[in-house]
């Protein structure tokens, strides 16, 4: 009872009040030292959207001083969700509640609303918000009789939502907010997020768990975690979910499932996602009792407008179809010697009366290996430019592989300039780590973004040609594979999360940097401490290179483990066709190492415009895409003055150093970071310190074997030799392939 | 703050002392106020083990005054795990910090400790708690020195460990703790959960998501959930985990996944819980090279004895195999033309220098289909009953067929007096609903144990055959098969988790009735509210009752869908084998309905001993059994007075009627029970109706067909027909086994 008895001596009080006081406070003590028991700690599970309370007193004060009260207009299902945020946030944040005013004229009021709203008819927006469209709002401080108040507004609903999680996380980072002046609209229309998830709730390529979705309670028993999955989209600008595998099975097409699909679209539809469905190409044969699925069939083009009425009468607002379509054993037009045009339009016939679209995959690849697999997306789907109806967009993967640690952007970006080219990112760990290895995407993504296709002169960047403005497109998108799953933190690592927050940013605006990513994130998901901004960002934006060095550097790529992707497998080879194997992709002989894929070899380099394919030439091809390009001989002179063969071994070991790098900063945030997260991260990265020694001595002893030379001096050696490494065996790796 | 000037005009402050008041109150009830936005409710992941603070003031009060600090002898592993529980369980209960105190003279301290350390001397203990073994407590109030102190001991660590989860148990449900004098002892050694879970992380039968156990991120990665288990676990006295399933890959023997099992078993080993794996009798040739695994080999015999002192290598305290042997497709020692003896003994004899014991399971079915598969275990067993060698545990089904919704006993238990008997309950809800149907198995587990094999005379019951008493075996056992998944409640369904709950309890003490556990599990679960205790035990209570009601009422088993097992299927017919079908058990046909199991037909009854198979005959046979043990006309004469079809369609109805019982009886708990799990279960209660209501309409349609009788009067009619009801596909119901 010390704390007690130096209060009433504080406040002197009289006896009998004194008592008085001290039976109140031991009431209410009581109940705040109750300790915190409910194993809450820092599970992961609130993301970005943690809202504690605000450390620095300084900015506690002065926002709480801004910020008495908060009005939202309107009582649509999306004005009930923002001000449940707003409760929820403010209470947090600010450390106490914020009242919700019906009475607009009061400073520091926070007003929400429509344009249109009455609320704000004062302040003439017409014109103003009119720039912003129908998802973009405007943020602004002013004066409204005499009283200061915080303008959140947009001419839709959505757009106030928005307004509001840009606001909300202006107050997470402790950013001034003193003055207020912020105007924004999404530079792509379909930010979308692609789920690889299976009816039996596997998940391809998914590494936290299985999928979120429990298909056989739906739609009776909804879970929490949907509106926190919209919730979480909703705050970094996501519209869109497709929920199930590009690998698609046409039951998802039949009755039971559409009610499921409906169900979670009612809950998203207040946080302004749309659901998407994959479409097996097939499925009028698989559910429909049809003997063709032949796209210029009456019967076939029948059946999928009145499956697609049938899917509208379920979700009014559904998106539209994701397709994979004659690749990798899926079923497709060119079953029928229709080409991908042929079948792309007809569904979008199907589903245009609603304002539906169809977004059409060109990851693709037939049963003939082909004498360049990076060429083949290009070759097939080029000539179609012009082909396509209005309402297709063509999701082309971010490089011409398959989401290797690092590539060069995809050829078709500025090849099909009367095509709107969907962007397709990767945000879950295929190629990178699974869920165990800290890498940190948004790096990547910006990379590949930023890159100058010149087809139009310099300056025309992949990213204009996603958003759609460098050919003045009426559609725009850009996928993210999700890494999203059971597991308690949604993304198994706690760092996961920051390429799901990434991908959102980079979706409403590609220019956002890396490192304005890295720093939101880092603030709002761990501390606003300058020590722990700081390290992490450091460890972050740096994770990216330090995985590619471990794994592929110098433009090597696709030397995984085989089917499931785990680990290195330079050795590859020998399998169902060429190029699932490494050997393929490395072309390591005793001459050298590398594709050449200059005019002397598969001239995979003629598919860029000449002004970018001149930068991918020797000499002046960046050493990061070397390999990727070229076959060159071990002892080639590198930039560092090394030769080929001791860069390549020093990559791999600079890989490794920088791994044991973040291992030591994160150990100096043993006192500035939760001990539930510190923990986790710190066996994370134990982990991906000793996968990333395996993928440098499996990838040096193996070339080792082509080049002949000497391991450079000063490297540490590998522990065990080759053998060693091409006898691990994972048969149980997460996420591989689904088996129907 | 208007609850401020309601205070303050209570207590008619001074001016003065009014507005300190204020001030203070106003930053102690912000705090107070603070919502909860960590998104915690009451998700259901605490279990029983909640210790939210008590509500009931005069207890509380009085548990305040007996209980003023704690006090933990020793240092070991465990009592480090008894004294992180003491603070979290104290604190939040009595609603403040109790310290730990060093200073044993103290007047009400909680002292825990062996009852030979030094702290406990001067009780003399020694002879008193010899009697209650190496798991066994005492709990006892006592004066010491002077001072009012409880004591909590036991033999060994894990003794203490039991008895203050005991302990916290009593104040968990408020109970007087004024006198206290328990001596508790477990009836049965091994109380084991069994897990089915494969190696890809699906669980056979599982229903609460995927497997808990991450293959992939072990031994690197350890989740929190991992303590949590065994937290729970040793609440309840269960001492033993089979974390693979029955249908087992010898590849969980090899040394990778035997690190994983170590690092589990360091978590659960200070928890007092010891791991167990299946092993898959082909193991020798699977993964050990060898050509054969014929026990009476002398190379496969020094494998496995090589493979033991492996596990043993990497953990000490492995407790054995269990296996599945000649089974379902599994190999076993039949393969060789040895018995389930040989193959047991021999993997007995591998793990007997360290203690092992191999736990063999009589769920056995050869290839060719028998006159009445519930015979066989029988016919198989039973002879071979003295020729285990002494650390072979048989392991018994509750029942002959299949974990029907009822059984009675498995004739097996009392037929072998020579050997002891592990009970295998399961406690996921692969009959009996999945994780959508709130059925209290534990109403059910009494009702096994209760029963009365007659063999050496009237109360020879199953729970004494199971806890060696009758036969004074020197092993005893009892499995559960596990219904934990990754789903954030564990077990899918709030409530079933009182199944868990309920297992462990009976496995301690067969003895404690269904409602004492009821009462517990609700009390500790969900509130110490009356209405709420008496409202939520009325509910389960009944449960199980209803489900047998609206799925297999009066006897009939084996009439769920095909292969999923998943909703009514008495329609299945011409499958893989005769008694993979429905009409292979119920036999209905135009004359009447039900198997034959007396002498004129199976004669399975002839399997139990005379005084317990008389009580199955007719007219005495109980209407629960009757279609069990007899075919009958459809106007056969129901003690009702009903025929045997108004009889069958009566009490389908009624357990429709039940669950919308239940349905009310929730309802009227919505301002009494926590909103997160109020609404869960309310969804969930939404969809059991509706499945009762299917069973119940497809059943009375499908016998109908036979008895061409019409439907009572009065009784609702199905909205649909047979055919509707047979036309339901469920392609993905989850738990179905593994593919390889």
């Amino acid at each position: 009872m010390h704390i007690l008895q130096t209060l009433s001596e504080m406040f002197t009080l009289t006896d009998y009040a004194g008592t008085m006081v001290k039976k109140i406070l031991i009431v209410l003590i009581a109940g705040l030292l109750m300790p915190q028991i409910d194993l809450k700690g820092e599970d992961g599970y609130r993301l970005w959207l943690r809202y504690e309370m605000i450390a620095d007193q300084q900015r506690l004060t002065s926002y709480r001083k801004t910020i008495q009260g908060w009005h939202v207009s309107g009582s649509t299902a999306t004005m009930q969700v923002i001000r449940n945020e707003m409760r929820i946030a403010l209470g947090g944040l600010l450390g106490k509640s914020i009242p919700e005013s019906d009475n607009v004229n009061m400073n520091g009021l926070v007003i929400l609303g429509k344009a249109s709203s009455p609320s704000l008819a004062e302040f003439k927006l017409t014109e103003k918000v009119t720039r912003v469209g129908g998802e973009g709002y405007l943020i602004f401080k002013t004066v409204s009789k005499g009283k200061n108040v915080i303008v959140i507004t947009g001419n839709e609903d959505v757009g106030v939502l928005y307004g509001m999680f840009h606001f909300l996380r202006l107050l997470q980072t402790n950013t001034d907010i003193s003055q207020l002046s912020v105007e924004s609209s999404p530079r792509i229309q379909r930010r979308i997020l692609n789920h690889w998830d299976n009816l039996d709730r596997t998940v391809e390529r998914g590494y936290a768990g299985f999928s979120i979705w429990d298909w056989h309670k739906l739609p009776g028993y909804m879970e929490d975690r949907y509106t926190d999955y919209a919730r979480a989209n909703a705050s970094i600008g996501i519209n869109g979910a497709v929920v199930t595998n590009v690998n698609a099975n046409a039951l998802a097409l039949t009755p039971d499932y559409l009610k499921k699909f409906a169900a979670l679209a009612n809950v998203f539809r207040p946080y302004g996602i749309r659901i998407y469905l994959t479409a097996r190409f097939s499925a009028p044969i698989d559910i429909g009792g049809l003997k063709t699925a032949d796209p210029l069939d009456e019967n076939v083009k029948k059946w999928w407008k009145d499956k697609a009425a049938e899917i509208y009468q379920h979700i009014p607002d559904f998106g539209g179809f994701l397709v994979k379509a004659n690749s990798e054993g899926q079923p497709g037009p060119q079953n029928y010697k229709r080409s991908h045009a042929d079948g792309a339009n007809m569904l979008a016939d199907a589903v245009r009366p609603f304002n539906g679209i169809v977004m059409w995959r060109a990851f693709v690849y037939d049963n003939n290996v082909p004498d360049d697999r990076a060429k083949q997306a290009y070759s097939e789907f080029e000539p179609l430019d012009g082909s396509f109806h209005d309402n297709v967009l063509v999701q082309v993967k971010n490089g011409a592989v398959d989401f290797q640690p690092r590539e060069p952007y995809h050829p078709l970006f500025g090849s099909m300039p009367k095509t709107p080219l969907m962007m397709e990112f990767q945000i879950t760990q295929e190629y990178l780590g699974f869920s165990t290895h800290l890498v940190f995407l948004p790096s990547f993504y910006s990379e590949v973004l930023n890159s100058d296709t010149q087809v139009k002169g310099k300056g025309s960047t992949v990213s204009k040609i996603v958003d759609g403005s460098l050919e003045r497109h009426r559609l725009s998108g850009m996928a993210g594979v999700a890494n999203i799953g059971t597991d308690r933190n949604w993304c198994g690592h706690p760092f996961a999360q920051s390429n799901w927050y990434g991908f959102g940013r980079l979706a409403w605006d590609p220019a956002v940097t890396p490192a304005t990513i890295a720093e939101e994130w880092t603030r709002m998901t761990f501390s606003n401490d300058e020590d722990v901004v700081k390290t992490i960002n450091t460890m972050i934006l740096a994770s990216h290179e330090a995985a590619v060095n471990y794994m592929t550097p110098l433009g090597l790529h696709h030397i995984m483990g085989y089917d499931h992707h785990y680990g290195p497998g330079p050795w590859v080879k020998d399998k169902g066709r060429a190029d699932w194997t490494s050997v393929y992709y490395h072309k390591a002989d005793s001459l050298g190492v590398g594709f050449d894929r200059t005019a002397s070899g598969s001239n995979a380099l003629g598919q860029y415009a000449e002004g970018a394919r001149n930068e991918f030439l020797l000499p002046q091809c960046p050493d990061k895409y070397l390999l990727w390009f070229h076959h060159l001989p071990w002892d080639h002179k590198m930039r560092s003055g090394r030769t080929l063969w001791d860069e390549l071994c020093y990559k791999y070991d600079e890989g490794v150093s920088a791994v044991r790098q973040m291992q030591q900063s994160w150990q100096s945030l043993s006192n500035k970071v939760d001990i539930d997260r510190f923990k986790q991260v710190k066996m994370l990265l134990a982990i991906q310190e000793e996968e990333a020694v395996r993928w440098r001595n499996s990838c040096i002893l193996y070339f080792q074997t082509f080049s002949s030379r000497p391991i450079p001096t000063g490297l540490t050696k590998p522990e065990h030799n080759l053998e060693y490494y091409e006898n691990l065996h994972f048969p149980f790796a997460p996420g591989t392939r689904p088996k129907w």
